[in-house]
């Protein structure tokens, strides 16, 4: 049973509601309990999903990823905490919906699926789908570089790169016919990735967060964390929810110009209020999700922010000096936790966890400067200074 | 406590015996018990590690890893299962040995580690020490590219480029005081990757795996998989141990050369001896832990074999199009099993467990030829065929 948030209609399928908002899977939440802290990944909360748990192949391998406390992170007594999602089998946060999807898309006799993704979600669909009976389409834009094309390309799916708007693809994707998009706010990856925030209630408990902080840019992702927020709440797992800060790249920001207006419903950036950001996985002028991601920020007591290349790039840079190597778009909740601690959004001694949604694996620079030696010299080059 | 497996002599620190061979811990196996499945990583074995579980930072995250069962990976009716070592925080194996030399050398009261690496141990090494009171000390080759260096300096350690015969810096770094080398198969090392066989281990008990195949480099990694076999065995909790496999890049195989042979030591190869090869990260003409290997595979009823680039590369590609994107030396395992399999090493029914020991993200070549569409196109062009 799928339900709209927004005005409470109920559907059997699809992945919009008549009044234009996403569909979510309903849940039964009676009698959940949590796992084992960190065993058994998406799966072990198979009865919050709309699937049960694969035999087999790369969809069992999601989830189940470190949350690791981080005091080197932590703002002016405000005790950091990440989660680790670059530890996916793929990379990224994705693997979870798209372990989800793909699982559904079997179980229901479905000969194909495919996303409308160039990153981290068409590597893990293609990857999710590999192994299996499935046939798996990854729909690009025309110009995708070929780095990007050479990481999709590796398992093997139909790769198509379309012409034309590539932005109004995800709309034009729920009308084709005989093949299962898996897209970023679909109703099953939404399902599949509300296991993040699930995992780290789970891990945590009896304690609570007291904010999670995640990037935003379809709002698929931050529309799970609050779908884990509300079942955990209505299971009586947790009593007082952490309040969800979402932060988006401050050239591509629709979901913050929205909450810094008041406004209850996200506008599409024209082409000429989007500029280049090294963020570039979370750059979505259009998000589907948008508008449920800003009622998820107003309902947790949490707010939508922008963070500047800058910033995201100096937070990227502290993060792994802190030992987490992340991509750009995952450093944003770092570039954004210390206006939050200064604006009293987030006080000294609360528990904050940051989202790192993906790995980024191959986005650095080398050092500017390394000393060299030579072998006979190195033990006095090492002697201690 | 620490041990030589060979002469059976015990000492009380030190990386080597006065007899050559490398020196690992002893442990007492009584009361050992299997953890939850997946439940832990690294630390669900404390009590079989030399340095208990660390508060916080990196090095908590390490291990746990998903074993995945890969049926169109299957041999002739070997049943295939893949350990993935990818989804480590740093992207290898590395991080279970890298996790336990980090917070040994800190519970020491040590001011420095260090590692001679240019490639996952670097990375691994410098991300665990990042974020603690440690300063990390990288040893790199001179000619080291660019993108590697990106890959290690991203941690911010301390980078020395070493100017010299850069195979003897093994040798060299156990002579330097003041930093505590984590190198290949330090005993450290050792205790925290033998924890790859014992999550398989526990993750399959009480069933036990037939086989396990795996990459073999400097032999550290091959030495901790049977220190785990054996603590199993002693602490009863396995009655029949899995035949250990180890696999070498043809182009650089002196475990394999000694093997052949019949030999009972491994011989260090000279320059011309060695060929390049696309499995780069395990061409080590003079493993420091090569002959301890062999005994491995020799003790367990197992063997050691080479596999050529075109059956790694026709391996690597086939791991991909099965959802599991690996580097080149990950992929061994899978090419030496059609042999394994011919051969009747390993039989029909029998349970296999092949270790892909990195995740070698930005490896990939672009494909070939991709389709190009319109937008306006999309929904014919994705009819059912
Ligand atoms: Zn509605
Ligand atoms: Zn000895």
């Amino acid at each position: 049973m799928l339900t709209c948030y927004a005005c409470g209609a109920r559907a059997e399928s699809g992945q919009r509601c008549d009044c234009g908002e996403p569909l979510w899977y309903e849940t039964d939440p009676a009698g959940v309990a949590w796992p084992d802290a960190d065993a058994g990944g998406v799966w072990a909360f198979e009865s919050l999903l709309p699937v049960g748990r694969p035999e087999s192949g790369l969809a069992t391998a999601a989830g189940g990823t470190p949350l690791v406390r981080a005091p080197t992170l932590d703002a002016d007594g405000a005790r950091v905490h990440v989660k680790l999602e670059g530890t996916n089998p793929t990379g990224s946060f994705k693997d979870r919906g798209s372990a989800v999807g793909v699982t559904a898309a079997l179980a229901a006799g479905r000969e194909r699926v495919g996303t409308v993704s160039h990153g981290n979600m068409a590597a893990s669909m293609a990857a999710n789908a590999a192994g299996t009976d499935l046939d798996c389409v990854v729909l690009v834009p025309a110009d995708i570089p070929d780095e990007r094309l050479a990481r999709i390309g590796a398992y093997g799916p139909r790769v198509v790169r379309v012409e034309g708007d590539y932005g109004r693809l995800y709309h034009d994707s729920l009308d084709v016919a005989g093949v299962e998009f898996v897209n970023s706010d679909s109703p099953l990856r939404v399902a599949g990735q509300k296991t993040t925030v699930l995992e780290v209630l789970a891990e945590r408990a009896p304690d609570v967060p007291d904010a999670v902080v995640m990037p935003v840019s379809s709002g698929g992702h931050a529309s799970a964390a609050w779908k884990a927020l509300r079942e955990a709440e209505a299971a009586g797992l947790v009593d007082d929810p952490p309040r969800l800060y979402l932060v988006q790249a401050a050239a591509c920001a629709p979901v913050a110009a929205a909450f810094d207006r008041g406004d209850e419903e996200v506008v599409r950036l024209a082409p000429d209020e989007v500029g280049e950001t090294v963020a570039y996985s979370i750059a979505n002028p259009d998000p589907p999700s948008g508008t449920r991601a800003l009622a998820a920020a107003r309902a947790t007591g949490g707010a939508v922010l922008a963070a500047d290349d800058d910033d995201i790039g100096a937070a990227r840079d502290w993060m792994a000096r802190a030992g987490f190597r992340v991509e750009a778009a995952s450093a944003t909740p770092l570039a954004a936790l210390g206006r939050l601690r200064d604006a009293g959004e987030i006080e000294a001694g609360e528990d904050v966890v940051l989202v790192a949604t993906g790995a980024g694996y191959g986005d650095d620079a080398p050092p500017e400067s390394v000393e060299t030696v030579r072998r006979e010299g190195l033990a006095g080059a090492l002697r201690a200074d």
